[in-house]
């Protein structure tokens, strides 16, 4: 019998996810949600069985997933860790790309308790991006430096803010005002979001822009690298104008009087630009990324680059986003599955790619899903 | 006796206008205001008797002005109107600065009925352009072209909106939102405001842009010149980013549902930037203002120019925008009370810019205040 996989969540990523693990007929792949509108769709798409459930009930999680092999967690950040927490408790499991707000490896214990394997972090970037980071630090003695720049954008740029979002729009300006946590000289120092702008080009889609956000995470303390910084990549003049709606207090969670009432200006900001930063139904995203590890290897310094880039998918209408976030977290979580990663406790997905033969077998599965990392050498 | 002046309201520019008119021994100046802390301010700044009164309650003007010989009008856009109806009630020369959102000429019926005289808009702009416009068409035979420049500006540029509000901030933004009239090819035609920008230099200053506003008003009407725009100046970079503001919305007026709350954006939006938007105590301010005429006269082709730049004046602590708005008023009320202009019912300021002798005394008393206009010949 197949695995029987439980996936948290049908939004954008989560379809994906699930219908890429329903397409081998040996699995078993049961979608929970709380809207049942998403789960109809995804029923017509994919052989799936579906819950409708509010999930963030209590025990509601811990019941859907009972049963399941392996859940992949594909909530919104701010479920991501009451739902692992309840994962555990059920002993299966987890492969996560929730980005959730919590520390996961505050459950580390519990999940080493019921001796299950926990993955977190495991989409694109953060995900993809730490395991070629993971690769870089076991390869290179010692790795000297790491940078890390990645970026969802719209294929067609459209005036004013050239941008829109691959995933809950809430969570790209969370990324626009979290101080940034880097490395410098072996030392975490804090940058403001949106600081040390670059302009970088890319061959076959001209110049973007590199500013620092909070996208290290679990690196700043599992690698021993001196240098590392994650960079956003967006098309260039996104940074300066979303500096000055942070400037303005567009971006504030603390209330203004205005008139009678008290508003957030957060939460207004995100009503006038949420339906702006919505991508049209089959509108064409692509997502670029770039590592770079400099270090030495063999006695000599050298550096080790990684790039992808990815578009918008015509034949199965997902999106990039969708495609190189949801089919990271599949190729992992198939990689639990088989049992090549079995580890009790809660680990980053460095800790899979310092494993050659599990990067290679996950680079090897987005490769026959189109998504084609290069570079590596 | 000397001349009774009443002026209506003690903000920056009814403050100008009522310190200027106290500088003549001879005159009797009244000031009315609704906040009794401005007016305790300028009691101690110049000779003034003062009311504090709230003038939006009825007959509340009506009473004030009684008695005075000329009323100056410095009263928030929305109030002049109620105003300037109970000052033509009363039976008293009015000169206005409020920028009243309605048509004041409405009144004219009234104001000749009472055998008043009625000047609106003499501000600098409108105002003064106006009666330079109104001097250009009088002198040219045809005037064939008319451009005027104008704006407000902080003399120190910061990061991000290189701007701060001479007058009202409300007004500010209601410039970027209203359609404008703008005169082509002899007929009125509408174009967004901010649209249309160029770059102008400005020597001694640098380079300005020049957007689409409302400001021809009365001009699209009283002048037959086939070519007619009004722009507004701002430093490079501010106009792009209020076209942003007002595409993502956040200039509407039309509420937008925020949680269980209904909100105005442009409420919030005014929450947010009115406090970046105001001057610090004796912050320098500059004006910059030119008009352009071409036409013919002596059978030849002639450009008439005039041009204005003005600066905060530490002296008195008036910025400019204060001084070149308050004094053109003062100088209009000048000439409205010592009989040069007389005429029942209600005028634009380019009916006193038409004559030369009139024109001459106000540019006189301007040049006196050290708001020197330059150009002409």
């Amino acid at each position: 019998m197949g695995t029987r996989y439980v996936v948290l969540g049908a939004g954008m990523i989560g379809s994906a996810i699930a219908r890429d693990l329903a397409a081998d007929p040996a699995c078993e792949v049961h979608v929970a949600d709380v809207q049942g509108d998403r789960l109809a769709i995804l029923r017509s798409e994919a052989n799936v069985k579906t819950t409708e459930a509010t999930l963030t009930e209590p025990g509601v999680v811990r019941r859907v997933v009972a049963g399941a092999d392996v859940v992949v967690g594909a909530l919104p950040s701010l479920l991501g860790y009451a739902a692992l927490t309840q994962v555990i408790e059920a002993g299966c499991h987890h492969v996560d790309v929730s980005f959730m707000t919590e520390d996961p490896s505050t459950l580390d214990s519990a999940a080493r308790a019921k001796g299950v394997t926990v993955l977190y972090d495991c989409g694109v970037a953060p995900g993809l991006t730490h395991m070629l980071a993971g690769c870089a630090a076991a390869r290179l003695a010692p790795c000297e430096r790491l940078e890390i720049y990645v970026g969802g954008l719209p294929a067609e740029r459209r005036w004013p803010f050239e941008y829109k979002a691959g995933f809950a729009p809430y969570d790209v300006i969370e990324e626009y005002t979290r101080p940034v946590q880097i490395v410098e000289e072996g030392r975490v120092v804090v940058r403001e979001a949106l600081s040390e702008p670059e302009l970088l080009d890319f061959p076959g889609l001209g110049t973007l822009e590199a500013f620092n956000t909070d996208g290290l995470r679990s690196l700043v303390r599992s690698l021993r690298v001196p240098f590392m910084k994650e960079k956003t990549l967006r098309y260039p003049g996104h940074v300066e104008l979303m500096r000055i709606f942070r400037e303005t207090g567009l971006f504030s969670k603390e209330s203004v009087v205005v008139g009678t009432q008290s508003v957030r200006p957060l939460d207004l900001t995100a009503a006038l630009l949420f339906p702006r930063w919505t991508f049209a139904p089959r509108e064409a995203d692509l997502t670029v990324m770039a590592v770079r590890a400099q270090g030495q290897l063999g006695g000599e310094t050298k550096e080790l680059r990684w790039d992808l880039f990815d578009r918008f998918d015509p034949a199965t209408g997902l999106r990039s986003m969708s495609r190189t976030t949801g089919f990271t977290a599949t190729a992992v979580a198939r990689q639990v599955a088989s049992g090549a990663f079995r580890q009790p406790g809660v680990s980053a997905p460095e800790a899979l790619g310092a494993q050659p033969k599990l990067l290679q077998a996950i680079l090897s599965d987005l490769r026959a899903r189109g998504v084609d990392v290069v570079g590596g050498e």
